[in-house]
Parts: C-alpha cells; sequence; structure tokens
C-alpha cells in the first residue's frame, strides 16, 4: 500500500465524492460511499451506495464498467468492505472484477472492516493508495466515523439567536427571528440526523414538528429516513401527565429520557439505535448542559441581523465564573442564508 | 452632461478610485479623491488628494499629464469644485489644459459645489460623463457625503463581544475577548474618524488610549490626524472629580459633553469641529443610546466565537418591550479577522 497524492488521482477522487454525495440524506446508518471507475484516464464507471440493505457504491459502479473494469484504477471515498452484511464484501467485487489499482480515501474504521479491506485487496496483487482527499470525504461521514471510532454520535447544537445573543424577548414572544431561509437551511441538518433531541420545556412552548421537509437535498423528503425525536423529559412533565396531545408524543420514533444523564443517552443512541448523528434543537438550557459537558462537536448559530435588548431570554444557560471558564471555539465557517448568518463553530 | 456606464469608463474610474484610496486617513476633513488623465486609451496622469492645503487630485494628474491633457479624459472620483478654497477651482484647471471630456463618479454634494463644477466644465464645451462607479466612490467618504448633506457625521458604533452577545463576566472581567488582530482592525477605524466618541465610565474603567498605532493605514500613523476625543459624562464624574490623571483627560484635543443629547452632540461635531467620520467606542449603555436614538449609520461587531454565560454582561443596554421594538440590520459585509468575525451591518 502506498500514501500518494497526485493531481490526477485527487481529481478522480472529487468525482468518487460527488458520486456520494447523492446519498448523503439517504444511507443512514451507512455511511455515504462513491466510486468511480477509471481506464485509460476515462471514467467507465460510477456509482454511490444509496440506501441501506441496497448494494454499495462499488457494486454500482462496476456494473456500469463491465468488461472495461479489467485492468482499471478504482476510486473509493471509503476502504471497501471485507465482511459480508446484507450484501458481499466489495474487496471481493473489485477482485473479481481485475480492478488494477484501487485508490481509497479514507480506512473505514467499523470494526468489521478496518484495513482488513485493504489487505484483502494487496493479497490478490492489487496496488492499493491510501490517504487521497481524506478530509473532504470523512465530512461526508462525520457521524459514522465518530460512532465507528468512539461509540459516541457526532453531535450538533444549532441555535438561532440574535446579535446580541437572545432567542425570545423576556416575555417569551419568540416567533420568526430568523429568516424563512434559515428554517429551511435546518431542514438539512435535520435530514442528515438519525436523531433529534430536544427538550420538555421546548415542547410544551412550541410543540415543533421537528421534521424534514427541505426541497433542496437533492431527492425527494419521503426517501430521508424520519430522523427518531428524543425528548428531555428529566422531570417526567410529558411523560406522567395528561397532556398527551402533543404532536411528538403521537410520532411512533419518539423516545423519552428520563434522567439528566446526557453522556448515556448519547451512547445508547449509538449502541441501540444505530444513530450516529444527533442535532440538539432546544432551548437555551438544554443547550447549556450540552455545552458545558463538552457533548458538542459542533456549534451551528443561525444569526438574526437584529437587537433584542438585554432583558431578551439568552441564547445559552451555562454561568463560568471567570474568563478563564468560557467556552471557546473556532470558526469552521461563516456565510449569509437569507437576511441571517450562519456561523459553523468547533469546539477548541 | 451624459449618464452612462461603459466598461472602459468603469475601467479607468477605477483606478481613480484607487488612486483616492491613498488618502483615504490623511485628508480630513476633506473628501479623499482620485483622478487618472487618459489620452489615447493610456494613463498619462493620476493624482489624489493628500491633505487638506496641499493641491486637489485633479492638479496632481494634470500636471503629471502636461500637454498630453490637450483632448484627453478625466476620470474624477468626486465632482470638480468650481469655488476658490486654499486652491483654486479645479474645474478651471481642467478647461485650461484642454480636456475633451470628464467622467465622473458621484456630484460634491458640498453647497459650494453642488452641480457648479460640472456647469463650469459644460459651459466651456466639455463632455461631461456622470454616475460612474458612484456607490464604489461614495464609500471612500460616507461622512464627507453625510455632513454635507444632513449636517450629521456618518456615525460608527463598534462593538467587540462574545457569540452569546456579551462584553465581559459579570465580575467586569473583560481582558482579551477578541484576538490582537480584530484590535488591530479597530486602528482603522480610529484612522478614518474625525472624533471618537466614549463614555466616563469606560473611561474610569479601561482609560483607553484610543490613538492610531497602525500599519496597516498605507501611511504612517504620524500622517494620520489625532482623532479628537469626546467623553460623555453627563454626571460629570470627570469633569468634576479630582481624578485628573486619567491619560486621555491630558489629551488636548479631549472634549467632554455634559447633556445627554446626543443629536446636539453630532451637530456639533460637524458645525463645529468638521468632524464627519464619529466613531463610538463605548460601553453597552452609550452604546444602546446610539442605538435606540437611531444615531447610528454603521454598526461594527467584532464577535469572538466564544461564550460567556448568561450572567455575563450584555453588549447592548436597550429594552424593548415586544419584537416589534427590536432593532434590525442588514448584513453589509462578514469576515473573518484573526480567530474573530468582523461583521458590518446597516440599519434597516
Amino acid at each position: 500500500m502506498s500514501i500518494q497524492n497526485h493531481s490526477q488521482d485527487r481529481y478522480f477522487m472529487m468525482l468518487a465524492i460527488e458520486q456520494a454525495k447523492q446519498g448523503l440524506y439517504t444511507t443512514r446508518p451507512n455511511p455515504a460511499v462513491g466510486c468511480v471507475i477509471v481506464q485509460a484516464d476515462k471514467v467507465v464507471g460510477q456509482g454511490f451506495h444509496p440506501k441501506a440493505g441496497e448494494p454499495h457504491a462499488e457494486v454500482f459502479a462496476l456494473r456500469e464498467a463491465g468488461a472495461r473494469a479489467v485492468g482499471a484504477t478504482a476510486y473509493v471515498t471509503l476502504e471497501p468492505c471485507s465482511h459480508t452484511g446484507r450484501t458481499p464484501p466489495c474487496a471481493l467485487a473489485i477482485i473479481a472484477a481485475g480492478v488494477k489499482r484501487v485508490v481509497i480515501a479514507g480506512l473505514d474504521p467499523n470494526p468489521q472492516v478496518a484495513g482488513r479491506g485493504v489487505k484483502l485487496l494487496e493479497q490478490s496483487g492489487i496496488e492499493v493508495t491510501l490517504g487521497v482527499l481524506t478530509a473532504q470525504a470523512e465530512a461526508l461521514n462525520h457521524g459514522f466515523l465518530t460512532a465507528m471510532r468512539t461509540q459516541m454520535p457526532y453531535v450538533r447544537l444549532k441555535i438561532a439567536t440574535s446579535l446580541d445573543g437572545r432567542t425570545a424577548m423576556a416575555s417569551g414572544e419568540s416567533k420568526w427571528i430568523t429568516s424563512a431561509a434559515a428554517r429551511a437551511d435546518v431542514q438539512i441538518l435535520r435530514a442528515q440526523s438519525g436523531a433529534i433531541i430536544t427538550g420538555s420545556e421546548t415542547v410544551i412552548a412550541d410543540n415543533p414538528q421537528l421534521n424534514v421537509r427541505s426541497n433542496q437535498l437533492g431527492v425527494s423528503p419521503e426517501q430521508v429516513p424520519t430522523p427518531m425525536v428524543v425528548v428531555l423529559d428529566r422531570r417526567q412533565r410529558l411523560t406522567h401527565s395528561p397532556q398527551s396531545d402533543y404532536q411528538l408524543c403521537r410520532r411512533p420514533d419518539t423516545v423519552y429520557w428520563r434522567t439528566d444523564d446526557l453522556t448515556t443517552l448519547l451512547k445508547t443512541l449509538v449502541s441501540d439505535y444505530q444513530c450516529y448523528d444527533v442535532l440538539v434543537e432546544a432551548g437555551a438550557s438544554v443547550a447549556g448542559s450540552f455545552l458545558s459537558q463538552q457533548l458538542v462537536d459542533e456549534l451551528i448559530v443561525y444569526q438574526a441581523p437584529c437587537l433584542l435588548g438585554a432583558q431578551a431570554r439568552p441564547m445559552v444557560e451555562f454561568n463560568p465564573l471567570s474568563l478563564a471558564q468560557q467556552l471557546r471555539f473556532n470558526v469552521d465557517s461563516h456565510e449569509q442564508i437569507g437576511s441571517d448568518l450562519k456561523l459553523t463553530l468547533l469546539p477548541l
């Protein structure tokens, strides 16, 4: 196995990543993977994994390539699998097709694969190159990769706030702080999530639908698996009350979490529900708990260009005693969405 | 006079604007103006106004062009002056040089000019084109143009804040929230200001130098006129106290304003001090007063990617009673400065 990074390899890997993106919202809990087969500098086959249970990217690409796969180079965004799951191992399919060289963006940390795919290929004399556009390919599967490596999900915390860090007036009045475009963008965050965590207070105050209605996914919303909803209900305000007509409660996939042990909740979401990408959409108090317990992998702030004043409600309830206890982030990206700003921040 | 906008005119006007930028921090209270003389599609002369009392941009450009100005086109970022101030009228210099056509970005709203420059040119048979890159040229002289049109200065309010809209811990602890790069950027805001307004509380708490130390101005800081400092001292905490060793107080150009009538203060800065660009650098309470009285033309927020918590001090003290009373802005620009974000916002 060699580790190289030539510009031609990067180009074809970019095409494989574009393939993978087509499965971004539909493959859960499987990772999004793309594959491109190149014969004499020409793409002769391409494919992506569309959905758990259906064939992997390599199978579609090899099918399209047919006999042109003999002596070709295969570009795959994730190490080909070596185990028989719902489909046979892709490494064997690649070997059987007569591919001469395989270029891989990154290893699959799934303990059932984890380098065994590469080993299978090399044992049959195939040249393997690893490490081409790794970061770009891994960005498609933050949840899957984090879960395989740490048994914890990748947690995104979304907050909509004013410029002065407020979410509602002191009275509770709060509708329409961010623009319709920002609210539509949240649908994309939901679409990539296996579970959405919210708080009982949010359910009681807003009763949000927390569903996926976006038409910006490249697939119809019906093809996107509905995220499970987890309601934090430590005080059992929803589960022990007669207020049973909240829409969320009627969703068959709603789970109530009655302790304040968020770490165990997140571990359980991975181990019992295969939820690898988790979105937290809740109020200031739940946001503060996740942040101060260092459970957030990515903070997404939709910031409306408005000032609500010093009496308005804060965006995060947590109370450091000194500057040294502040929470700091790196700005990963900033963009305008409608009239608002969307900031993506990674904890330091 | 015709109003046209051909690509060639835009190109040469862009060059004239680049000229004008060289005077950006040194021409106060005069506007920054640039001029380019074009003969047979070639630049034969260029110049900018460097400093009040020195020749205007047109004079430098015509000097360089010499005899090649005969039959040439002159590009000027602001209407040539028609009155004799400390220098003779530029319109006459252009006519005398034999220029055939003059392209102007925008009219000079100075009541001593205001179209009279154009009239002079046209009366002598020169073809005048108006309205090329007007917005880009006017962006160099927000203060001058606003003052000439409204007798009020262009007011920039600068606030450094955390992601959750806080400026200091509840204890007052506040040093180094934003990065060194953001603090250096503030020097540029100061350099373009005729006056900096601060509050007595800020002086007592931080005693800031409020001077211009930037090496990012393209000119040495010594060439930049020192902004006047205005301390809002309604309660006369500084002027009637024996605490006389604040550095600001020792600056000869410090003025104390003892009422809470900010509108009169701003008008006075224009009429009595020729301060057309004003920067407000103060605490949450002064910021709130300027904002809620609609006296801010541009809000500049340096946002550190950190959370200080719900007990920390708010960035703006003002208390709307309902969402309808919120202050809203358009995002004019957002950029990363060091590790922070710089947002420029224009009130709706």
